[in-house]
């Protein structure tokens, strides 16, 4: 029987996609082959790649100055590769430090040149996001690099810093087409697919043309964003099953009202689980109101022994992968595209009834 | 209905093991959801790769100072992370160039420092392996490199260089399980999955421990072996379903005699092809005798419209991806360890009628 996984990721996916990826597994379509074992030259694989940025593209409206990659990696990669292909000109980038990831991707870019970190909300356990304005970006500099979303802490940028002239690089794996934004806001955004996309091993790059081809000859070859755009993603061979995946999410997104019904369901989920946090006397929420995620929730109830009695009783109902990170403690529930409405009532009935017996 | 698959890979895979994750691909076990859902901090998921790299270990017998490590970007990012990791006393590594991976590998390595190309076989279109001796290797440098079986040009080491004191690094991406090897005469193989393994999108690397940790701090994070050595190949998320499948893979060879008996079958299935291709008055080997590769068997008729004429009468019945490489032309017949000896004898059949009928 199927559990609700609220794994921030790799995490759960529609089960209409499994399943159609089941059905054709050992042998996709008419092919006589599984998509695993096709030559990614193949006209069949080509099919299915192409299709998969197409919907991407819809799905997002991303316009015809950005390249979709489908690259290995995940963010962690990205951490690196952004400055190395972009950080060219003034060797100085500015960073919004909201946590873990944010402090990677600073620490990749001081490998580089100048990481100027312009706000952080670390001085309270990144339970915010920072005031930002304007001016904090007015100098010299290659790009500004914000995490769109904070997995771990459970917080989102509702409103963009104002970079100027400046590319926005986003870090967006865990939002990435949970809500409506516009791509024209952005120089790159990049998402590790095993979150709200897809299996693990897949990293999607929306990138704008004039950000190619700044990389100088001594960035590897696999590092630099122009191998792989003059190539369509098929410098080398992809993660040809994983973008197959992914693809097949798209194409259940578009189906099913495409972005914008997932931000009105994913809306709908997150306040379910906040205003029960908000009106629970044993559980709530760790980050400030303004700025909690759609997709990650993390609470606590103040005790790490309820905590984790609590933990074991929903597992023990279907509703697993709730134990929060390390470093916040407590509880989190990832409530991505995949997660249904059903789900997070049940955690909603489920925490209820634990309250009234605690 | 299943064809046979004689793809270079991505390539063909066990149809037990398509079937076994077939079977578990909406919920894996007791766990209620797909492999591809789970956490990779989850205990489901530990097992998976511990027992994958533990399969492995068995396969290839690696001894315990070797490291075995889950990476992404395939063969081409080991092209500039084993420069990245090891050239670093001396700046210059040795290569042998025996083809277009040769190069790849090469063109990165002198991003870091010197290339010195110590034989080639591009005179002939590099259908032979060149002569090596041991002073060919006595000078300075940090690495040997070699691609131990060429996929383009069916091209195959059955002698080691003797590379004295300098660890030999090995691409075995097309090689790798197909016949008994020593662990220990290398202090790096790497090889991406796609060929005879699993699916794209996961690179095994075995490294010697002493090789670990001699990366600057300048390399990216992701990078430098250190980063996944200390973690378990978990620094980040891993490509988990790609390791699982591959786990499976190795299981199969573990239950099916291991690597002693898929050498005997290899060699079995590429005697049946090349004692053919020696005797037919039409079809011809381009390799010479003496370097043929068990894996990759590229052949011409030496007319292009005939060429023609056969791969498409061999799709149409079943035996299929048999056209060469754009650089060698004519056919390439791909046989890694998931091609079953009657995938062989079928097309040796047809090989033999369209013959006749030419």
């Amino acid at each position: 029987m199927r559990v609700y996984n609220f794994s921030a990721g790799p995490a759960c996916l529609p089960e209409a996609v499994l399943e159609k990826a089941q059905q054709h597994f050992v042998c996709y379509k008419e092919s006589g082959m599984s998509v695993m074992e096709m030559s990614h030259r193949s006209a069949d694989y080509q099919a299915i790649i192409d299709k998969a940025e197409s919907d991407l593209r819809t799905l997002m409206r991303i316009p015809d100055n950005y390249k979709v990659l489908f690259l290995q990696g995940g963010a962690s990669l990205q951490f690196a590769m952004v400055p190395l292909n972009i950080m060219t000109a003034h060797k100085r980038a500015y960073f919004v430090n909201t946590g873990a990831w944010s402090k990677k991707a600073i620490a990749e870019a001081k490998k580089m040149g100048q990481a100027a970190v312009v706000a952080s909300s670390e001085d309270e356990t990144f339970t915010y996001i920072p005031e930002l304005s304007a001016d904090m970006f007015s100098g010299e500099a290659d790009y500004v690099h914000i995490t769109q979303n904070n997995t771990i802490y459970g917080t989102r940028f509702s409103k963009l810093p104002e970079a100027g002239n400046l590319p926005l690089v986003s870090d967006m794996s865990s939002c990435i087409l949970s809500e409506e934004i516009n791509v024209k806001d952005y120089g790159i955004i990049y998402a590790g697919a095993q979150k709200n996309v897809g299996p693990a091993g897949v990293t999607i790059v929306i990138i704008r043309d004039d950000l190619i081809g700044k990389a100088p000859d001594s960035v590897p070859t696999m590092l630099n964003y122009a191998t792989h755009a003059d190539k369509g993603s098929m410098f080398n061979t992809p993660p040809t099953f994983a973008i197959y995946i992914a693809g097949l999410v798209f194409d259940y997104l578009l189906q099913n009202g495409g972005v914008a019904a997932m931000q009105s369901t994913n809306e709908k989920k997150a306040a379910l689980l906040y205003d029960f946090l908000d009106s629970s006397s044993l559980f709530r929420g760790t980050v400030r109101e303004a700025d909690r995620s759609l997709m990650n929730v993390p609470f606590v109830t103040g005790d790490d022994t309820l905590d984790k009695k609590f933990i074991a009783a929903a597992s023990a109902q279907g509703l697993v992968s709730l134990k929060g990170h390390r470093s916040v403690g407590g509880m989190r529930a990832s409530i991505y595209n995949a997660m249904p409405m059903a789900g997070v009532q049940k955690l909603v009935e489920m925490m209820k009834e634990f309250e009234k017996n605690a």
